[in-house]
Order: C-alpha cells, then structure tokens, then sequence
C-alpha cells in the first residue's frame, strides 16, 4: 500500500477522464461515485454489498456525526472507518451544506457557522478549524474545507461575499489540516460561487494558488436546472488543473453524471440512488421505473436479468411491488441495493468507455436508451 | 424427495422431542422454530439469511396476504414460494388469530368471520373453506384450520362456545382441505378451550379422533401468563398422540421455547425475534441485551463473538447503539438478523441436547446464563 495521496489521469477521450487516485486505504477508480453514508450507514445497506456493488469510496457527514454519535466518540472507538465497517477510503463533507440546509437556526459570522442541531435544539459552533478538527478524529481520508452554503437563487453580491468567505475559510481550514492530519490525507478546497461565472473563476483561481490536493465544485443541484448547472461547470472546470480530480457535490441523476464526466468531472456523491429506492424508485439502463405503478403488480420478470446485482436479477417487479406498497423494510433494502449497484455499474461502463476511446457515443445511446421508457 | 408428508419422532429425552417432519419441499428438524414472514417477508431480512440462519421452514399469514397482495395474485404469480423466494416448506396461519386481534370490526357466526380491512375498512367473509382455498392458492405446505380465537380471560361458557365451533371449523376445513389440497400438503387442527382443562381435553379428543396429520396448541400467550401456558400446554399434550407433531402457536421467549418443548412442543413461531430487533433489543446466550442503553455507547465488543452470525460478531455494540438512537433502518436488519439467528442456534442447541439425553441439564444451565444478566 502506498502511504500517500497521488492522483494519476490514465487516459481522457473529449473532456473525459479516466484517472485513478491512490490512497493509503486503497485506490479510487475515477470518474467515482461515492455512495452517501451519513449517519455512518450507507442507509439499508450492509457495508459489504456497498463494497461488491463496486464502490471504492463512501462519504461521510460532519454535521451528522459531530450531533450524534460525535467526533470524540468516534475517535475513542478507533475512528469512522472501524466503527461502521469500512475498510476502504471515506471522503467526510465538511458540514456547510447540512447548516444551510437542515438546521432550524443559523448565524454565519467570520468566525463560522452557529447553528441548532435539527434533532435536539442544541446550539453549535462550526468553524473551519473545528471542522477539519473532526474530520481528522473520523480519521476521513479526503477531507473538506467548510464553506458557507447559499440558496439558490442568490444576488451576485451575496453570491460574492459568500464565496470570499469560503476562501478565506479555505486557507483556516488549510492551516488546521497541516496542523492536524496524518500522511496519506487530503484536503479539497470547494469552488463555490452560484450561477455567476465570474465568480466561480475568481473563486478557482484563489484556491488553485493554496495547491490543494483536489478540488470540488459546490453549491451546484440546489435548483439552478440541469442546464445552469453544465453552464456553470463548463465556466469552472477550466479553471481548474488538469492534474488534480474535480468533484461535484451533490450530483446527481444518472444523466447528469453522464454530461459532468463528459466536462471532466472525476468524483461524486449523492443521496438519489438510496433515498429514490426507499422511495419505490429504481434505476436501470431502460430508465426509472416506479414500482409503486400497478402495472407492475403481476409482473413476474425481474428489473434486470443480466444484473449482477442478485436484487435486480432475483426479484420479480410484482414481489417489489408488493413490499414497497406494503411498506415493507424488505423494499427499501432490495432497491436500495438495486440503485447503488446500479450508480457503480454506470461509472465502471463509464470508465471503460473512456479507456476505450468511445464516451461520446457511449454516452448518447445509453441516454437515449435511458429516456426511451418511463414507468 | 419425498413426496409425502411424514413425521418421524427420532429420539425422546422425558417429555422432550427430536423429530423431523419430511415434506415434498424438504425436511424441517424438530424441536422447530418458525420465523413469522407476515405479508410475504421476514422482516428486514433476505429470504437467504433466514435459511442460512438455520430455519427449515417459515410461516405465512392468511390475513395479511388475502388483503394484500390478494391469494388469486399470488397464485397466478406461482405462489407463494416462488413470489418472496422460499424453496423450503411454508406453514400458514389460517387467519383467525389476526381476524382478533387486527380487523376494526368483526362478527363471528357458524359461517365464519366477518371482518373489516385493518388497512382499508374493506369487509371480507373469511369461513374455514375459504382459508383453506387461500392456503391452497398460497401454496402452503402445512395449512391450518379456521378456528375461533377469543381473549383473556375468558369465562368459561364463552371458551366453551369458541372452542366447539373451531371444531365443527375443523371438520369443515378438512373437507374443503380433502377436496383442494395437493398431495404432500398437510392440514393442522388447533385445540382451543381457554386455560379450561376439560375444554382442553375435549378438543384435543375431538381433533384426535379426526386424524389429522398434525396438531397446534392455540389460544395462548394470549396474556394468561408464563405459569398458566405452562399448566394448560401440560393439561393438553397428554392429550395428542405421540406420532404427530405439536405446534405452540405464537410462542414465545427463549424461556417459553425451553420450557415448552421440555414438555412435548415440537413446532413454534412468533414475532418477537424480528419485531424486537426492530425495536432494539438482541436475544443472546446471556440474556436479552436493549441496545438503547447508554452503557453500549462506548462497548466495542460485538453482542456474540462466537455467534455463526456476521451481525452478532462483526458489528459492535457501540455502533449498534448508535444505529438504534439514529434510527437508522441498518440497525433494524442487524438485529432482527441476530435474534432469527439466535432463535435458530436455540432450537439446533435443544435438538443436540435431546440427541445426546441431557436436555434436563442443558435447560437448566441455559435457562440460568440467559437470566443472570439483564442489560
């Protein structure tokens, strides 16, 4: 095992580009999807069917885990990775977002974000220090700078103050990693700046000069549309060094991952492939399917007979039908499952599509594919 | 395989049992446990945990399915083994017991049961030919009789009354049973009579004379309480033949497990290893354990590091903990994974202690390790 953190970029075709990142807990095949683990459980999920599904790298969340279990915990039981069962690399999201976006009362000062905890009322201080501070006690492998979070849509002026406020948070938090993180961790700096392309290169460039192991784009899916979003990414990933991975938070459905790794987007995460599933909603290579439809009730074929995944391959759409109208644990665990195996299947074809000079065309027949049916 | 149903008594240890019923869908060792799968699932798990967990066969429920998703659906879908993914033998309630103690409203007449929908207020008519026809439709290997399942306490006039009616119950669901059922399926009668000795007695006579291929013991942990199952069970097994099997209904605890099957039981199931799991309590070797409790916050060690189940060995308590307090669904899998495990390793540990002639001793060593902590 190596004992540090070295991205590679094996190959590209277009924009695209197949990398791969080394870390002391193993490697990281990109472009990646990170399923989303934030409470410390990938929800309905054993960890082992996170790993077979494919997935390299999980995330973790500050704002969750400093509520409840908390850093300190975590750390006295020998860090994240041992408590919840994963050997592999975890990338831990600074909190900036879950402030904005859960917490009942906020205040972002200089200093950092006051917020009251969604379960309990208390009151908490974050700052970049003490966010990189618990991030080095869950012992996260990538860690995050906070950034402060704004809604969409945001004035330029507000868009700019907050987006000054993340960088000079960016270099607090840069001097807190060097002070307290082990060999082999790295810190990404967050690229923010809403729809403003202005903004988004002033805000690259600023954390392109602190030379940061890697860079993300954040505040981006928070309801700018699908085209603002590629409008934005395409105004920022320019700005950005070829030979460090970009990482779009929060992103997405299965087509957007398609159009951000055709822009050169190497990493992602987000909630859409076990939230959709506790839901009733499935992923495949013919599109959505709802298994809350009637029209599924008698079906006795399986979502995917050439899945590797056994609860897309093993199940008839008519059982799933069943328990998710029945509400049955059982469904969320089954399409959970089906969507993140799913989510890793697309990013290996995706892969292999770069490696073998093909993404374009890769691309346009599995979105045509993808949009063809709808159930 | 077989194509028969046949049950063959092994070995005796006092009133203790080793047998093992052979089924067209495969053997099923006695004393055995039954995981309950309600509406077509074991709760939280995959149907091939629970068999490697060590269960033989499971059980199904009349109620649940014939309003959700409907027998004719089933049947058309292949029937129940096929529909949720069970190869092995399927036992099912015949739906008076949830017509009790779910339906809003009920009438009882010599007919059968009216009652309305606990999920939609829909009215249904449920008589001992039409929970034969739905078990049957269902597929199920081992099927029981309608009968009428009354309260506690109950006088003795009124279990009198019930208890006479399941009977002419029984005579009509073998009827119907003779008249729909595949060769190899097996219809149970169920003695009724409250804690009445003599209306114990006289149903069992009554069922005995019908010779039927096997005999349930209903109406208990109804609220009568430890002691007056444990009189009633033995005012009634003297009552049954030695050369078929027993089934205590909706039975119980480890305790009662061990208890019960000193006496003669050969056959159980109930909810509480999967709906106490979900609840965030784990059946162990040394007791029950609420992971609720403050004092598992910080215990890295596993509820059972000898268990056979990854969940009682791999996972610690501290993150089981966690998981019960965030209500994440993972802590609801893990657990009623441990305790249907546990329930399986209770029921092989009492076959090999009758095998080997030192039940007596066995339960009583168990009986004082499971009640020497509480946690």
């Amino acid at each position: 095992m190596s004992t540090g953190f070295q991205f590679t970029l094996l190959t590209t075709d277009g924009a695209a580009r197949r990398g791969e990142i080394a870390t002391p807990r193993g490697r990281i095949r990109t472009p990646a999807f990170m399923p989303v683990g934030t409470v410390g459980t990938v929800k309905a999920l054993y960890p082992e069917q996170v790993r077979d599904a494919g997935a390299d790298i999980i995330l973790g969340n500050v704002y969750h885990l400093m509520l409840r279990p908390g850093a300190e915990r975590v750390a006295r039981l020998g860090g994240l990775h041992s408590f919840m069962r994963w050997k592999g690399p975890i990338l831990t999201d600074s909190g900036g977002f879950q402030v904005m976006s859960l917490s009942q009362i906020r205040k972002i000062t200089e200093e950092g974000a006051t917020f009251q905890s969604h379960l309990d009322g208390s009151r908490h201080l974050l700052t970049p220090e003490r966010s990189i501070e618990i991030q080095c006690l869950l012992g996260a492998d990538i860690q995050m700078q906070l950034d402060e979070c704004i809604e969409h849509p945001a004035e330029h002026r507000e868009a700019e103050r907050a987006m000054e406020l993340s960088l000079r948070w960016a270099k607090r938090s840069q001097v807190a990693f060097e002070r307290l993180s082990k060999p082999g961790q790295a810190l990404f700096g967050i690229v923010q700046g809403s729809v403003y392309e202005d903004l988004r290169r002033r805000s690259a460039e600023a954390l392109v000069a602190m030379d940061l192991p890697g860079y993300a784009v954040g505040g981006l899916a928070v309801g700018e549309g699908h085209e603002a979003m590629l409008r934005t990414l395409e105004a920022t990933l320019p700005h950005l060094p070829t030979v460090k991975p970009r990482y779009l938070m929060g992103v997405g459905t299965p087509e957007d991952l398609i159009e951000a790794v055709a822009r050169g987007v190497d990493m992602f995460d987000c909630v859409m492939p076990t939230r959709n599933g506790r839901h009733g909603l499935a992923f495949t290579w013919d599109g959505r399917i709802n298994l809350k439809n009637a029209k599924h009730a008698e079906d006795t074929s399986p979502l995917d007979p050439q899945s590797t995944c056994p609860a897309a391959r093993d199940y008839s759409r008519a059982y799933l039908h069943h328990l998710v109208k029945s509400g049955e644990m059982l469904g969320s665990m089954l399409l959970s499952w089906v969507n993140t195996a799913f989510y890793q299947d697309l990013m290996a074809a995706m892969r292999l599509a770069i490696e073998e000079g093909r993404f374009a065309s890769w691309a346009e027949a599995t979105k045509a594919r993808m949009g063809r049916t709808t159930s």
